[in-house]
């Protein structure tokens, strides 16, 4: 029964990494889009969104049964909750993703980003790829150096974040209104990206250390 | 045992009901100190974030620990979980009033608001009071009629998050770049405030009736 049981979380730890790559490939596939705005791309990402949801409902469907046939112990039981919200977390990253492809469909044939800011935003997508990437090791592996230097990444994007604003509001910034816009919402998807993978990253190194994660501080699932 | 268990789940119940109330007054109090440029009423909201922040984590010892002891069946063991992702939904729409209230602080003392957008914004935060209401009695009652409402509510808002998008792109527009980012986040928190509440719909609809939620469309917890 112990046995089974064990079979299947690790199932569903497969099924968590299987995910997470998606989000990892529609996070990549959306930074392109925007910055050399390919309509073809973005669509592909807009409809790619729906597997990731399928595998998250999956996921969940599949963590409540296993909870309810096999009435885990208390930290089993915890264990598997923080599972179902690192669920949560992935898929709301690739909530995101989708949302930047949708930008950059709607800006076709131009592209939402001003020359000025490409090279931000394309550190911005590096960043975003670096994280989920970390994610995806996190789910797998359980290596709290991944957790430590997920925390480091989001910084840098904190960052990226600020120059945004800082670039929009200097007397240089000449574009219309609708790329302020586009660039403050595509700013704001970037940042919560990196934040559930944060979240994702205190909820691993608490059911590994027991430390506590600072939660009001976390993107709660 | 049964009947404990049962007395616990009511006092939980109470604290979100509680929970939701504070965040009732958050989205309330940050409305008036976005448009009337009210500081002491900005840092208020933001100060009393970090005790809905502290009943959340309460909330959810509390539900794991019932959890843990009373190792609920399959129906009640799905109920608490789906009671947790309410908690979650609830604590966001917290965070997403803070949110508000910091862009209140960082215009004082001016508003963030332009004249001419303060009959739209005046809206979306009376809409966002009855949507955080309904979701209160909800959470207490359990009554479908409001879970139906609040999905029209919602409606409303995406109206008003449109005129917002409008009337910046509107020859008439006249506002500098700072204006536009801090009604384009406004407008966007106060999207994120209604969806959570169509998400605490749906899923106290999905525990009483079992009729699917159309999941893919939710925010997720």
């Amino acid at each position: 029964m112990r046995d089974l049981y064990h079979d299947e979380l690790q199932a569903l730890i497969e099924s968590m990494v299987e995910m997470t790559k998606l989000v990892g490939a529609a996070i990549s596939q959306a930074t392109t889009a925007l910055l050399e705005a390919d309509l073809e791309l973005a669509e592909k990402v807009i409809s790619a969104d729906r597997m990731i949801d399928l595998l998250t409902n999956e996921v969940e469907d599949r963590s409540l049964d296993v909870m309810a046939r096999q009435a885990p112990v208390a930290g089993e039981l915890r264990a598997t909750i923080a599972g179902l919200r690192v669920v949560t977390d992935v898929e709301r990253m690739g909530d995101l993703a989708l949302h930047i492809a949708k930008v950059a469909r709607r800006r076709y044939p131009a592209s939402a980003i001003p020359a000025s800011l490409r090279p931000v935003i394309t550190r911005m997508g590096e960043v975003s790829g670096t994280i989920v990437g970390k994610v995806e090791r996190l789910i797998a592996e359980h290596d709290l150096t991944l957790a430590d230097e997920i925390e480091r990444d989001d910084d840098d994007m904190d960052d990226l974040h600020r120059q945004l604003f800082t670039a929009m509001l200097s007397p240089q910034w000449d574009q219309p209104v609708e790329c302020a816009i586009d660039v403050t919402l595509c700013g704001r998807y970037y940042e919560r990206f990196c934040d559930h993978g944060v979240s994702v990253a205190r909820r691993v190194r608490f059911r590994v250390t027991g430390e506590p994660q600072h939660r009001e501080a976390l993107p709660r699932v």
